[in-house]
């Protein structure tokens, strides 16, 4: 990785169709990514099921996960969730735009 | 970890003589923490010189990062810096308060 410093609110174009994934940092045990969401949320029959955990920080706007046992998690701005490996869940709110911090461990 | 939940900028005191920190997840590979500064830098004559890479946000506030080198990074709200193992850094500027996340990798 050439660039150590990254801006996470800089550089978001104003709107995009698709979820917008950028890679800060990758080693054999983590992935560091910023998402950028413009209102996106999950195809409601699909759930995530993951073989890695992922940590999710609100850097800006709000979300909402849902856990496949109904568990509805709120996010806003400096809000983050630990989801353990193969916790299906689905995001089922995103403000446009929303900006994540994403760890895969 | 029994609060997958959390929130960085929640229940942060109002003051502190010294930087806290929170260890809101960790295993075998990583650490993740929360960092609240109120003001404080590192002693002049200390460098932080570290077995793992840490990768840092700023979640509210600001700082200063200098490398031996004498780089010197500004971080705001929303900036992150990707700080390998063994470059020596020290924190020269926190705003009061800074709150970070910080990941041990």
């Amino acid at each position: 990785m050439s660039n150590r410093l990254f801006h996470f609110l800089k550089d978001i174009p104003e709107f995009s169709n698709y979820e917008l994934f950028q890679t800060i940092f990758s080693n054999k045990n983590i992935k560091i990514e910023r998402i950028v969401s413009y209102g996106q949320t999950t195809p409601k029959d699909f759930w995530y099921d993951q073989k890695e955990d992922e940590f999710v920080l609100i850097v800006q706007g709000s979300a909402q996960i849902l856990y496949e046992n109904q568990e509805l998690y709120h996010l806003n701005v400096g809000d983050s969730l630990y989801i353990k490996a193969h916790q299906k869940h689905q995001v089922v709110y995103t403000q446009n735009p929303t900006i994540w911090l994403a760890v895969f461990v």
